[in-house]
């Protein structure tokens, strides 16, 4: 069939303002945050599960690709049509459908965006634990589909650990649902957790059963300034060994410290060269407990002061200026988001300082280091041939430095497009011929997202 | 080749002291605790991955049924051959590989037992939630094949919540690794937990590394007596929309006390007709806080007394008391595990004093109440045969009532061969062929645990 044919068989499936066929219109659609560009040749907005079902039937009978996609913040290319065919829009089958304080539950459309399921439930005395820095415009689908956390997942866990049940539409057609509406359950396998991670390529998620957690009755934080990256290393691999988990813990490097100094003049101390950023929460003797023992772990030689923070707003205003800095200064920078073992975070960030200068890179790192979660910025400009092999080479030695300390090529942000190219280095041959024979379960076709997640 | 000549060629690949196949030797390899009876026609008992899969390729060549087992403790006829074939016994793989407590992490084999990883960490200020009340002589495999819980899950989750990678060895013999050894990581599909909880029929784990918790600093108990079961079960529902999560909230009712009473005189209030044992951890001041919150909480029509525990080793005698009195007053019983959404813990539990007058069995429920997962045990005579057949009806009609609840069918024990009559009742068709197809993408020729967990 030709294209144009597809295209007026997908008009008929919808009502007209749900279907996107103008590349201008389609453009919008064609890239997320990793800024990969590959254009649909149309864009369906489904307002409900049986929608979702039509428009999958139809490009499986014709083998048109479907791009599942939230709200394009993704940083790894998962919602870019690669492939062309179809960018299914979540955006607009948004409504809470249920909140249950009684049984700490919500029922959930996917593009419910995260910062709005955590107004609603508030009011009630209730959070949802991950919280991607994106949380404003990021959806619930695509926190699910990436499996997002963020700062507070060192003490609350991820998406997976938040989710109870699904339900989904394969890539025939089918309609599955996963899971349970209680807090425990072990009926037939875990296909909700299956679902979670597998970036929009085994089954597009069209409602979802979340469980809540009571808010914390208290937070507290802390600020540690160190003369070097090692020192601070250790304290955070000591803060971790000792038994008061922080609610955050959130590391800026040297590089991250003068981009921010360069802006806001008095926000940081003069002299430290890496930063911590240390929330607790929970009862208030229990922060006091925490706060004394994150205290004491911090005493590593090279630490300038360590000390309780006054306001806990004011804690998170380095980090939260920091993202916007590090897109005006490299619009095009290499971002990854390795993750070692807490134990091997001083070889890991000692480790990296060489490899920037060997490379003669300049590069930021800061992040979720409670979880040994780094987000690794190579601030490259993708004009300078010489600097982007460079810093290609500079990844590759990355990624060597990370797997040779059990750590993983990604701790949140997925595979997508962007490390398709290194998967086969953490993940063997068989384990992802498994993982192939999974999706064509789901997939026979392999039409939704194909080509990502997998090495290429 | 005749069943001789496989038991030869199974005999060449391990060392004759790892081969059972005189019937009597096999005979305590035929049963769990559901009681179910089928003779395997060997036991291997493999001390390393590659013995595992060799036992598991030449059952592969020749399609002999594979069936993995830990201790079998499970309830639900999950490690019975009822195929015959090969029983798997992973009891004598029982390393405990490593312990890092810096990293909060234990990699073990899957032979060791819950209690042995327990004592092991405890000492470096750990502990593994998964509790089942079995832990002293369940093996971790088990717990993880089954997804098992016990009283701390209402705080801590259950084994899905608790194991970051495993090794495993699928139905062709593969050896995959699944998961990292980070807190956080997304890189490829989630096998880890779709593997925990499939009760031996996708692949045999091998070695898992497991995620460690702190032991809380402080524990403190709380006790409540209530006049009747719809009372105790408001207050169940009140305790868990409360923001205080107890660590343990366990559930007796009146047909538990009675047994109790019967044989320990004064463990137990004299006038109450259900039963409260609350558990509550932290920091001194959050375990002040959460008891005054939930004897709050209890405070609902029907209280008779709801009061903090002096002891809270004595807490938990009661409970310890009842399951040997059961097996004593009904050997075999018929046990169930169902959950519900706590707030429908009050129409549960009327529910189902109503369905036993109404079916004339005498029924005992108690269980991990803050899940809403109570544990239903029908009192029957297997000689009595009109006995069974209304009991089967009401088994029949507590099923109905739990899914009518939005409830699940199985909290922690899984389906094996007990449930598979009902498990149509609560996953649809489409999804249950779903599940069937992702199992051959593991075991094609259907030789692991066959005919387990599936509709029959
Ligand atoms: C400034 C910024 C900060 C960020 N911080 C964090 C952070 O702290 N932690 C973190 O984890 N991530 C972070 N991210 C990444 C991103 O926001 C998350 O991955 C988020 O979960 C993506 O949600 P989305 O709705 O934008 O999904 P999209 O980008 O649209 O899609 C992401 C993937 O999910 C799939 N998908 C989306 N919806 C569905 C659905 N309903 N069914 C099936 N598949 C679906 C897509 O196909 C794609 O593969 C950040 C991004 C930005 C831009
Ligand atoms: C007194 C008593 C109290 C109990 N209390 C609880 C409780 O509170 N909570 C709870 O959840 N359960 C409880 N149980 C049930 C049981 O103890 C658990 O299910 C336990 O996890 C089973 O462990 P096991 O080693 O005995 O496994 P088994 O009974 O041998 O096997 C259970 C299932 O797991 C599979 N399996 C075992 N090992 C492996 C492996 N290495 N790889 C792949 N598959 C494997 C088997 O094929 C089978 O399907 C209780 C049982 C008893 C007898």
């Amino acid at each position: 069939m030709s294209s144009a044919d597809f295209l007026s068989k997908l008009a008929q499936l919808l009502p007209i303002a749900q279907v996107y066929t103008d590349p201008v219109d389609c453009y919008a659609y064609a890239y997320d945050n990793s800024r990969i560009f590959h254009a649909p040749i149309a864009v369906v907005f489904p307002l409900n599960t049986t929608e979702v079902q039509a428009v999958i039937k139809l490009c499986n009978a014709h083998k048109v690709p479907v791009v599942p996609r939230g709200r394009g913040t993704g940083t790894a290319g998962g919602s870019v049509p690669e492939a062309g065919g179809v960018a299914l829009s979540l955006e607009r089958m948004n409504k809470i459908i249920s909140v249950d304080p009684d049984n700490r539950m919500a029922i959930i459309e996917p593009g419910v965006l995260n910062q709005e399921l955590q107004d609603a439930i508030k009011g009630v005395g209730f959070f949802w634990p991950p919280d991607p820095s994106s949380a404003a415009y990021c959806s619930i689908g695509g926190n699910l589909a990436t499996c997002a956390a963020g700062p507070h997942a060192v003490k609350y866990g991820v998406a997976r650990d938040h989710v109870l049940g699904l339900k989904a539409v394969t890539g025939n057609g089918d309609i599955i649902k996963t899971g349970c509406y209680t807090s425990k359950g072990v009926v037939g396998y875990d296909l909700t957790r299956l679902l979670v991670g597998s970036e929009g390529t085994l089954a597009v998620i069209v409602e979802a059963t979340l469980k809540l957690t009571p808010l914390p009755k208290h937070t507290g934080g802390i600020t540690a300034e160190f003369a070097d990256t090692a020192s601070c290393a250790r304290a955070i691999a000591a803060i971790m060994a000792q038994p008061y988990t922080p609610s955050a813990l959130e590391f800026l490097d040297n590089g991250a410290l003068n981009l921010i100094r360069g802006r806001h003049k008095n926000l940081l101390p003069e002299n430290a060269r890496a930063y911590l950023m240390i929330e607790v929460d929970g009862a208030q003797q229990e922060i006091i407990e925490a706060t004394q023992a994150i205290l004491q772990a911090c005493q590593v030689d090279g630490l300038i002061e360590a000390k309780p923070a006054e306001d806990t707003k004011a804690l998170w205003a380095a980090r939260k200026a920091l993202s916007p800095l590090l897109k005006d200064i490299a619009p095009k920078k290499i971002n990854e988001d390795i993750a070692v073992p807490v134990s091997h975070l001083p070889e890991l960030l000692t480790g990296l300082e060489k490899l920037a200068a060997q490379y003669k890179i300049s590069n930021v790192n800061f992040g979720h280091a409670g979880n040994g979660n780094i987000h690794v910025n190579l601030l490259v400009n993708p004009d300078n041939a010489d600097e982007m092999k460079r810093a290609y080479e500079c990844l590759d030695d990355v990624f060597s430095l990370v797997l040779s300390l059990q750590g993983t090529l990604s701790g949140e942000h997925g595979v997508g497009m962007a490390k398709r190219p290194f998967i086969s280095r953490e993940i063997d041959e068989t384990t992802i011929n498994l993982m192939k024979a999974v999706k064509l379960t789901f997939d026979p076709n392999n039409i939704l997202n194909p080509g990502k997640l997998f090495p290429k």
